[in-house]
C-alpha cells in the first residue's frame, strides 16, 4: 500500500515524466520523486533525453544525503542494466533509500529485474500506485515495446459530415487555430510524422514543429513508392530530418543527399508494405509515429491494424461534398466496421477533438 | 429585478413548460408558478395541450385565494386575447396577484400586449428573469413565429468519418441503443417527422414514437415527388397520422385514403420546393419539424437555408467507404461552407451527440 503522500508524489512524478515526451526515444519517459524519512520531497527529476541521466539519477542528485532512509517514487521500474548511465537500481541502493514504489513494471528483457535487485538488497519495493496514469504517459513507448513497432497515432481533421476538403479541393482553415496548435503539440511529442505521397503532392506540407520552445523536431517521413518528390519540396528543408520511403526499384537519382529507405511493396494492395515501414522506423529508434494522412494512407494503416489511437479534429462545419477524411480501409459491410472507444472529447476553440482507441486494442490489453 | 426565490421559481416554470413539448402546437409551451405574498409556492401549472387551459389558469386554480398579493412567474408574456380560453392577463388581474414576471415577450400580434394590460391594472410587471432558458424551451415555437415556417431540426447518424452506412449499404446499429432512444425523444417533441423518398424506398421506416408513455405521435411526412410510395409502406399504418408531399402532377390513384399535399417543384433543383413544403406544414399548425434525412433531402434543406439546428449522433466507428451522411448542399468551395456553432456535446452510451446551430442563424438573432 502506498500512503497518500506517496500517491501525491507519484502523481507529480508522472507530470515530470511528461516533460520528456518527444525527447527520450528510444527510451521511455520517466519521472522520479524522492521523499525523505519524514515524507518531505527532497529531490525530483525526469529523464530529459536519450543518453542523458535517468530520472532516478537526477532526483537522487538533488536529494543528496537526505535520500537515506527515504522513499523513491518512480513511474517505471528502475532499470537493472548498465546502459549509457549505470543501473538505477544500484544507484537507489547506494543512496540508502528504504522504500521504492514504481508505477509500471519494465516490460523489456534487458532492463527488467530492477525490482528484484532492490528487494534482494533489503529495500521495501512494490509496484504502484497510479499504474494507469503512468501507463498513459508512457503509452507510446510501452505500446512499441509490446508490439515491436512504433505506436501509431492517426490524426485527421474533418467537418461534421466527414469531409476533409470542399468539392474543389479547398480546405484552408477547416479547423481552428486552436486545433492547428494542438497538432503541433502532437508533432512535438512524436518521434516521426508520416504522410503519403498524395498529401505531399497536394499540399507540399512542411511537417516541422512551429511555435513550441525547446521542441525536438520529429523525423519527417513521406511514403512515396515511386520517389515522386522533387528536390524543392518544403519537407526537404533543414528544419527537421526527413526520410523518404520508396520501393526497392524506385529511381532516386534526382534526390542526391536526401535520405531514403527502400521497402518492399505491399503484397495485396497498392503502395509500400506498412509493416515493413514501421519495422524500418522502429530500427531507427522511432517509438511513436504521428500519421497525418492523407485518407488513402490512413486507410492502409487501418487495414493493416497499425493504428493504436485516433485523434479527430471535428470542425462544426458542413460541406455536403468533397473528399472524405478516410478512404478505403478494406471495410465493405457493417459487421467489419472498425469500432473504437471514445476516450476523450475536448473542445478546442469552436472545434471538437475526439480521441478514440480501437476496441480491439483495448480488448487485447485487458 | 427578480429575487432569488423568483429566479428559482422561474427555473421551475421553465421545467414545467418543457412537459408540454410535442403536445401544444400550434401554441407555445408555457409554464407558470405562483408565489404567495410570503414567497411560498402556492400554485404551478403548464400548458398541456392546444385547446386546454393555459399555464396561468392551471397555476391560479391550484393557488386559489393564496394568489392574492402574490407573484406570478410565467415563461411567456401572459396572453391578452380571448382564444379558446380567456385572456390570461385578465385572469391574473382577477386573482389579485401583485407582481408578474415573464421570461420572454410574446412576439405574436394577436397575443401580445398582456404586459401592458397588467401594468394598466396597477400590477408590478416586468420581463425576465431567465430569458435565455425560457427562449430555449420555446425555441421551436419562437423560431416558427419569427420565420413564418416551422422550426427545422436536422438529425443524422454517422461514423466518425462521416458515413451513414457501409459500402454495401448495411447500416444496422451504427449508433447505440441510447442514441436511438434519444431520437424517439426528438420525435416525441416534434410536430412532424420528415423523410425523403430515397429513405422511404431504402428503409421502409415507421417514423412513429416508440416506448414513450403519453407521447403525442408526430405527423409523418414523406417528400415523394412522383408518389412512388406503395400502399403497404409501414409509414401508412395507423400508428400516427401521415402526409405524403407530391408534385402537382403526381399520380396518386394507387393511394386511396392516403392524405397527400400537392406542391410545386423546386425552381432550380430536383424534387419539390422546400419553402412550399414548410409553408404547407405551417398552415397545418406544424411548428417543429424533425428532418430525419436522408442525405439528399437534408442537403436540399440546408441549401434552402431551412435548417435551424443540427443534431448529429456520431458513433465511434470508422468505415472508410459508404454513403456520406450529407449529400450536395450546393457548396463547392470552402468559403461557402456552412459554419455552425457546437452548442452542446453529450455522450450517449458509446456515441457522441453534437448539437449545433448555423452561425448565420445566431448572427441574425443577435
Ligand atoms: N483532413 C486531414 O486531416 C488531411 C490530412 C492529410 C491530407 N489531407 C488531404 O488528403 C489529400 C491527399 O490524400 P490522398 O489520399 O490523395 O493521399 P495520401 O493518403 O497522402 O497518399 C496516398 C499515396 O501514398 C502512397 N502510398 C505508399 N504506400 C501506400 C500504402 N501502403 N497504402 C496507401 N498508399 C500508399 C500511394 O502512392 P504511391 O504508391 O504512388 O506513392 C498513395 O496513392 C490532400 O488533399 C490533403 O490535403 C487531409
Ligand atoms: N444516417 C442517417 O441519419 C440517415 C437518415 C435517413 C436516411 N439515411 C439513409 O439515407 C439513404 C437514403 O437517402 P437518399 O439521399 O438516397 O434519399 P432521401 O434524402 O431520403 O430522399 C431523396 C429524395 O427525396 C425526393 N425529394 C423531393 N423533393 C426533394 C428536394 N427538394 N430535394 C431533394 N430531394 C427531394 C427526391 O426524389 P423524388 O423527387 O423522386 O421524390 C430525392 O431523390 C438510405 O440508405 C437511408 O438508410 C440515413
Amino acid at each position: 500500500m502506498a500512503t497518500a503522500a506517496e500517491a501525491e508524489a507519484m502523481r507529480h512524478a508522472v507530470a515530470l515524466a511528461a516533460h520528456g515526451l518527444g525527447h527520450t526515444s528510444p527510451n521511455p519517459v520517466v519521472g522520479c520523486v524522492i521523499l525523505d524519512a519524514h515524507g518531505r520531497t527532497v529531490g525530483e527529476g525526469w529523464h530529459q533525453r536519450a543518453g542523458g541521466p535517468h530520472a532516478e539519477v537526477h532526483a537522487l542528485r538533488a536529494a543528496g544525503e537526505r535520500a537515506r532512509g527515504g522513499t523513491a517514487l518512480v513511474t517505471l521500474e528502475p532499470c537493472n542494466h548498465t546502459g549509457r548511465t549505470g543501473p538505477c537500481a544500484q544507484a537507489l541502493i547506494d543512496a540508502g533509500v528504504a522504500r521504492v514504489r514504481y508505477a509500471v513494471a519494465d516490460p523489456t528483457a534487458e532492463a527488467r529485474g530492477g525490482a528484484a535487485t532492490l528487494a534482494a538488497a533489503g529495500i521495501d519495493v512494490a509496484a504502484g500506485p497510479l499504474t494507469d496514469e503512468a501507463e498513459a504517459v508512457n503509452e507510446a513507448w510501452l505500446t512499441s515495446m509490446r508490439r515491436g513497432r512504433p505506436f501509431v497515432l492517426w490524426k485527421y481533421a474533418a467537418t461534421l459530415d466527414g469531409r476533409s476538403a470542399a468539392a474543389d479541393g479547398t480546405s484552408r482553415w477547416i479547423t481552428s487555430a486552436a486545433s492547428r496548435a494542438d497538432v503541433h503539440r502532437l508533432r512535438a511529442e512524436a518521434d516521426a510524422v508520416v504522410v503519403g505521397s498524395g498529401t505531399l503532392r497536394a499540399d507540399d506540407p512542411h511537417l516541422a514543429v512551429r511555435d513550441r520552445d525547446g521542441a525536438t523536431q520529429p523525423l519527417r517521413v513521406v511514403v512515396d513508392t515511386r520517389a515522386t518528390i522533387t528536390p524543392g519540396a518544403r519537407v526537404l528543408d533543414d528544419a527537421a530530418p526527413t526520410l523518404i520511403a520508396v520501393a526497392e526499384d524506385a529511381d532516386t537519382g534526382h534526390l542526391p543527399g536526401v535520405e531514403t529507405v527502400r521497402l518492399p511493396r505491399s503484397a495485396d494492395a497498392e503502395g509500400l508494405d506498412i509493416g515493413a515501414l514501421l519495422t524500418a522506423l522502429h530500427h531507427r529508434g522511432v517509438r511513436s509515429v504521428l500519421l497525418e494522412g492523407g485518407p488513402t494512407l490512413a486507410g492502409a494503416f487501418l487495414a493493416a491494424g497499425a493504428v493504436d489511437k485516433v485523434v479527430g479534429y471535428l470542425a462544426p462545419v458542413l460541406l455536403g461534398a468533397g473528399p472524405a477524411a478516410l478512404a478505403d480501409a478494406g471495410i465493405t459491410t457493417i459487421a467489419q466496421a472498425l469500432r473504437l472507444e471514445a476516450a476523450d472529447v475536448t473542445r478546442l476553440g469552436p472545434d471538437l477533438r475526439v480521441t478514440a482507441v480501437p476496441a480491439a486494442t483495448l480488448a487485447e490489453e485487458n
